[in-house]
């Protein structure tokens, strides 16, 4: 049987959550560990994450290679990498990129919604592309072997980082624009650059970046997805759902807010509709992993090409990815 | 050949210093990177060391595991170990113990010369033994494989370690109190302890911790360690020069003073021998571990005596101590 990769959750974990990605067969998950956090408060996510895996070793297991989830896999356990989605962790200090990588990070967003230090994200108004510290960011994090991850980037940002990284990146968790266009999603342009430089697009299950939102059909994703392989050729693709399993609507104002301002911003919410929204009925949990692959299947995608955008893209990608350069 | 491996030096480090280990034949060095560090400065020490790991690969490596050493020695560098000589980087908090261990920490003091949130220093004039935050930490230390050191600890508080860690503990650099009654020397009550529960004493070279000071000669350091194999076993016992090559006497004042005094305090040396005291000619830095052996061989030490004391003692330890329980 082939890979089930999730390359990006940010779950309310537990010993549920955990027990259900052993019943979805999911063999590794990529989890945000920050998302304003400084470098101090990121590493207390790594003591939270310690623990867990001290407490549910029979479930989880911390992974840094490609071979991890191997050995997961062979012991019925989920691997679990780390990300952050926004590069404050390293603060201004390029040196803590090594740091991070050696504690177990191995992707990270240039941006999340907003200007960084490294680069623009999807939400301003102005994309001034690639900062001086960020181009000396990207070619640290492909010495290191830190993935660079431009989902919640803007436009001139992400084509100037796939550019200036001499390693492919990823978009971990977004859709095409062709199919919905939501703030989030991705431009043709921006999908045909990151294919032709051996980059990844997971898609993601997160209502507002789907057409329909939460009414959106099983069978459009799965064609969405054939459409996308059309385009970008399918061993480009994988699945980052974006699960927000169980958070209380406090975490996404954390995400969405931070304490970059005192007002609150809905970002691809409203004001009517401030939470998380719900999942699709077919993709529920981590259990529902298999419907994806049956939807795959009914779009006609060959046996090879499902077990690909299931997990086999992935995990080939993490194997070129996550050393040093 | 066997080993040669220095359980502590803390230099002013430099490429010269590097070439030096590389002429001395030694195979890995403990360095300390934290005297009084909060953990957010310990790291900034740990980027400083993958900066002269990226400027000389041809002359170090981070080292993780005993294994690391026979990479390094197979490829003709110096494999480098950290550790603290402190606990002030875990600061308040558990979680840092596997934290720091991740980043490559292989010794951690329980305590510098003054009381500490775990323990009792040398310095002080009463001695509590082990807190209840330093049982603990003991205990997770024992779980992650970061080894206890008691070398700059108080009486009370290094047999209590020693008797409350589930592994064998290290002294890496002191000598017994027996030949030279330095303060921060050991009893014979500590070195049989420590003997007896497989735990290791690394010789140090500092000159106040050696008979006659800097006129020590090197027979007299021999005939000591001679006289200690026979009370703790020759198998116990290693290498720790302690060595400050280089450093200006503004570190021999960070080391004794820190952030927690504002009048000076001299430590082992006095208001008119205020700093690093001058090194015995025959040991002046890594190209003189040669004569440490020919010193050995000629008290009488059997050649696998000699090897093991060279750095084969501390190599067995460094295998059973840095994985996890």
């Amino acid at each position: 049987m082939g890979y089930r990769i999730d390359c990006l959750q940010y779950a309310n974990w537990s010993e549920k959550i955990f027990r259900q990605m052993r019943d979805g067969g999911v063999d590794a998950v990529h989890v945000t560990i920050a998302y304003h956090e400084t470098f101090r408060e990121m590493v207390l996510q790594v003591e939270r994450w310690n623990r867990y895996f001290e407490r549910f070793p029979e479930l989880i297991m911390k992974a840094r290679t490609a071979a991890d989830i191997d050995r997961a896999k062979a012991e019925g356990r989920t691997a679990i990498f780390f990300g952050f989605q926004n590069p404050s962790p390293i603060e201004d200090d390029i040196g803590l990129v090594e740091i991070c990588h050696d504690l177990g990070a191995r992707f990270m967003q240039l941006t999340y919604n907003n200007q960084s230090l490294l680069a623009t994200g999807c939400y301003e108004e102005d994309d001034t592309g690639l900062t001086r510290m960020g181009r000396q960011v990207v070619a640290e994090m492909n010495r290191v072997g830190l993935v660079v991850d431009m989902s919640h980037s803007a436009e001139r940002s992400t084509l100037e980082a796939i550019e200036h990284s001499s390693r492919p990146i990823a978009i971990t968790h977004a859709n095409p624009g062709f199919w919905h266009p939501a703030l989030r999603n991705k431009s043709d342009t921006v999908l045909r650059a990151l294919a032709e430089t051996g980059g990844m697009l997971g898609f993601s299950l997160y209502p507002h970046h789907l057409r329909g939102k939460t009414d959106c059909t099983l069978e459009s994703f799965c064609r969405m997805i054939a459409d996308t392989a059309e385009m970008m050729g399918v061993e480009r693709l994988g699945v980052g759902t974006d699960l927000c399993q169980d958070q209380p609507d406090s975490v996404v104002e954390w995400m969405r807010v931070g304490r970059w301002t005192k007002e609150i911003d809905y970002g691809e919410g409203s004001a009517s509709n401030a939470g998380f929204p719900p999942m699709p009925d077919w993709f529920q949990d981590n259990r529902d992993f298999g419907n994806i692959e049956s939807g795959l299947r009914a779009v006609g995608f060959a046996e090879a090409e499902v077990a690909g955008v299931m997990g086999g893209n992935w995990y080939r990608f993490f194997a070129e990815s996550f050393g040093p350069q």
